[in-house]
């Protein structure tokens, strides 16, 4: 009973490692949509999110059987309420790779960030390529040292979507309302991933050292 | 045993019912805030966010305790798994009112909504109040007529959504950029509210019937 109860832990485990390497092709692929305005990239992007979305759901009903059939206590019990948490936050580091696809589609044949912050976005997109990059190792080494990474990161992009929103308040400001109203959007979705990889990477450190350091990512 | 189960269950349900109704005096104040460019009170509700956060911590704590101590099968397992998700759906809506809120505080003394858009705003408004109002009683009393409404008014929001986007992107948009930030974040905030609160009614609805209609809220 104990070994498959094992078992059946560590094809959750191996789920999680799976969305997480999906969210990381995801990310991959749309930001190179979006800096080409390459439209159909952007529709692949945004077709593979349902397989994203069904491993999570998959996932969660695993750990539900788990829960009903094995009765987990301690440790374990976290590690399973852990990862549902887990597998939502990925879920949503999909969507919102997926959000930047579709808004590379909706301004095709246009790109939808002008060529002054293209630069900014760039800077963006490799910060949260490294979360995420991290997060799945870290979910397959338990390496804690990737958090302060994951977590200077995410500082770094807070900072540059700060100065995005500067940038359109400024009187400099010479693109459309449109075009503002995109690149806030857009700013946010990267924002937001990032803030979803710091939240698994400290449900991974809580599970690891039984210590929990607070989360800031619902803001 | 069984007694204190049952009475541990009605304590979890309690706490989603009252960190609901703070959910909707966060929004009843945050949406004044709005209104009247009010940063006093837009203050007390970014304050009083905190303790819907503890309140969804401490629930989840409870539920998690119950999951270890009690080992629930069946029923009362999805009862205390859908808890942990109506609990963080919640949350996140508390968060969004805050969002209002804190949007509110940044751009006063001036109001943060353009007088063109104003009844649109009231509206949105107005439907999020009617969605978490009936959340709130769909979680005490189960009627699952009232599921139908939430979905009609969301359903709403999101045309009022989507054309809060064409009236910044039309050519007779007179605001600046950053206005139109602005108002674009707030209708998000508005329309985000209202997926999360048909999350929680299919959760509700999911638990009382036993059958899932899919769950359309991570666009």
């Amino acid at each position: 009973m104990r070994k498959v109860f094992q078992e059946e832990l560590q094809k959750v485990h191996e789920d999680l490692v799976e969305i997480s390497r999906l969210v990381a092709t995801a990310l991959d692929r749309a930001v190179e949509s979006l800096t080409n305005a390459d439209v159909e990239l952007a529709q692949e992007v945004i077709a593979a999110d349902a397989r994203i979305d069904f491993l999570q759901t998959a996932l969660d009903e695993k750990a539900i059987e788990i829960l009903a059939l094995q009765g987990p206590v301690a440790s374990d019990l976290r590690i399973i309420v852990g990862s549902l948490r887990m597998s939502a936050s990925l879920e949503r580091m999909g969507d919102l790779a997926r959000h930047v696809a579709q808004l590379t589609r909706l301004r095709y044949p246009e790109k939808a960030t002008p060529e002054s912050l293209a630069g900014v976005f760039a800077r963006m997109a490799e910060l949260d390529k490294e979360i995420i990059s991290e997060v799945t190792a870290l979910l397959e080494d338990h390496d804690l040292t990737r958090t302060s990474r994951i977590q200077a990161a995410n500082a770094e992009l807070d900072e540059l979507h700060a100065g995005i929103f500067r940038a359109i308040a400024d009187q400099t400001w010479t693109g459309s309302p449109s075009v503002a109203v995109d690149v806030a959007l857009l700013s946010r979705y990267f924002e937001r991933f990032a803030d979803h990889g710091v939240s698994v990477s400290r449900k991974v450190s809580y599970l690891v050292t039984g210590e929990w350091d607070g989360d800031n990512t619902s803001n």
